[in-house]
């Protein structure tokens, strides 16, 4: 059935400009970029200043393709590999980054964020506010593999 | 700069299966689901289940085209719009839902969710694992008129 499911064609609503130019494992917490809108679009950027964070989904150009289905996480320590959608890995199906930023500035068809760990020239495809109630589980439970330490 | 980018090809890995069929306003929080993935991404889903929340991105199929840039979110009272891109509307220039939920079983290609507000045959673009670290911000400030009451 899946395989009769036609593709999907998207058109990027903007470009990330960003210092973070190649692929590396590194922590993009204090990272600022900007995402520059198409103009034809600046009018959908209206009230998101209203919200302190926000959820960027861009398309990950420079990842592997094929992609393997099955990868080694960042803080794997076992040496076997996990499922591509038990994790994070820029390499999987579909190449889709999610990452939730904070919002700093908005001018008109530009928006300033910090956090966002998506490279120089990627094509972002949405842009949606943050909601606590419906995009927070601060319990969610992860394996221990997961965990920095 | 931004028209110069390419239009983005998406491949489905698989279809909700869910008991909402048709659009409506009203709260996922108990619905049960099951993403039916293609089997050949099955091995994809390994490990998945060691976390107890997971993120569906999926293609909102139903949403009007073309989309509008201002709407009219839920439990806004105010008579004026707000840009798409500050709203969690369907309809918005690429259609991608973006859902948490929470992982209640996994066979073989075919997962079991609760939460999902996606309809019957949505095309599933992604699954990832929620980890709280990066995906909750429990103290995001969201404007008054996305609020409940």
């Amino acid at each position: 059935m899946e395989n009769k499911l036609p593709d999907i064609h998207l058109k990027p609503i903007g470009t990330v400009r960003s210092p973070l130019k190649e692929r590396e494992r590194r922590d993009a917490a204090e990272v600022i970029a900007e995402i520059i809108i198409d103009p034809a679009l600046a009018e959908g950027l209206d009230n998101l200043i209203e919200f302190s964070h926000i959820i960027i989904i861009y398309y990950m150009h420079k990842s592997s393709k094929p992609a393997p289905l099955k990868v080694y996480p960042k803080y794997r320590t076992e040496p076997t590999p996990v499922g591509v959608f038990a994790s994070r890995s820029p390499d999987r199906p579909n190449a889709l980054g999610k990452t939730t930023v904070k919002l700093l500035e908005r001018h008109e068809n530009v928006i300033k964020v910090q956090g966002l760990d998506a490279l120089d020239g990627t094509p972002v495809i949405d842009i949606k506010p943050c909601i606590p109630d419906i995009d927070s589980v601060p319990d969610a439970r992860i394996p221990k593999w997961m965990t920095k330490t």
